[in-house]
Parts: structure tokens; sequence; C-alpha cells
């Protein structure tokens, strides 16, 4: 892998992984999650987990960090997420 | 890349691909954007299409078909939040 492609790649999971921290923010700010589905972070957070276990047995650290990052605030979504859903029916 | 890695991966990118669906369908049979984070999505499918073009020049296909799924949903969501976020200030 080139420089260039590196760079590349780094600002691109740099970008996917903080992306989620405005809506992280947001949830726990507003505690409104009405228009948020449940269903996207329940599947998302399967999926970060699975990426972070094939990043630690192919050791590609970078691959299992930016995962854990955003497997942790997807996490927190999820959990308001619930909670607010829970609320509703009850 | 042994098999037990690549049916991994495979995995874990399908989950992360079609996590995005359901909050699709949701923010367009509800158009309640209301707990959404248009930053997030704005930063995300910035990310997405660093990591489609990222795909490109390093001739990975996978990478590239998953984010250009991922970054048509996400596109989808950005648009109804901005239109929401419009019509509240107006």
């Amino acid at each position: 892998m080139n420089e260039m492609e590196t760079l590349l790649s780094f600002i691109a999971a740099t970008l996917t992984t903080v992306s989620f921290i405005p809506q992280a923010i947001k949830v726990i700010r507003t505690r409104n999650t009405k228009g948020i589905s449940f269903g996207m972070y329940l599947i998302l957070t399967a999926g970060q987990l699975l990426w972070s276990v094939y990043g630690i047995i192919t050791n590609q650290m970078a691959i299992v960090i930016a995962n854990l990052i955003t497997f942790a605030l997807a996490i927190i979504i999820l959990i308001y997420t619930y909670n607010d859903l829970k609320q509703n029916r009850t």
C-alpha cells in the first residue's frame, strides 16, 4: 500500500468512526430517539463486533480500534433507543 | 486470508452494510428524523465516499460495493434529515 492509499484509508476510517460522535452526543443531550431505528443499531453493533474479531485474528489493529470505538458509540445510541422504546410501550 | 477470515469479513461487511436499510425505511415511512444527527450522516457519507475511492484505486471491489450501498442509504437519511431541519427553521 503506497502513502497516498494509506492516507486515504486513514482519513476514510477516521471520518466513518468519528461520525457516530455527534449522534451519541445528540441522544445523550436530547434523550430523543424518535427517528432512530433500533434495528439499525442492533445489526450495526453486531457487525462492528465481528469486524473487531476479524481485526484481532488477522492482527490488523487499525480495524480493531476503529470498530471498537464505533461499537462503543453505537451501543450508547442503542441503549438510549431501547429505553425510549420500552418507555413508550409501558 | 484463510476461508474462516474471508467468511468473517463477509458477514461483518454484510451486517454493517444492511444495517442502514431499516433506518432508511423508517425515515421514508415516518418522515420523522427528530432524533437523528445531521452531522453524523454528513461526516459518514464523506467517509463512505472516500472508502469507495480507496476501494477503486486499490482494486478492492468488495470495499467499493459495500460503501456505495451504505452511501446510497445514508444519503437518503441525510436528505430527509436536512429537509426536516429546513422545515423546522422556516
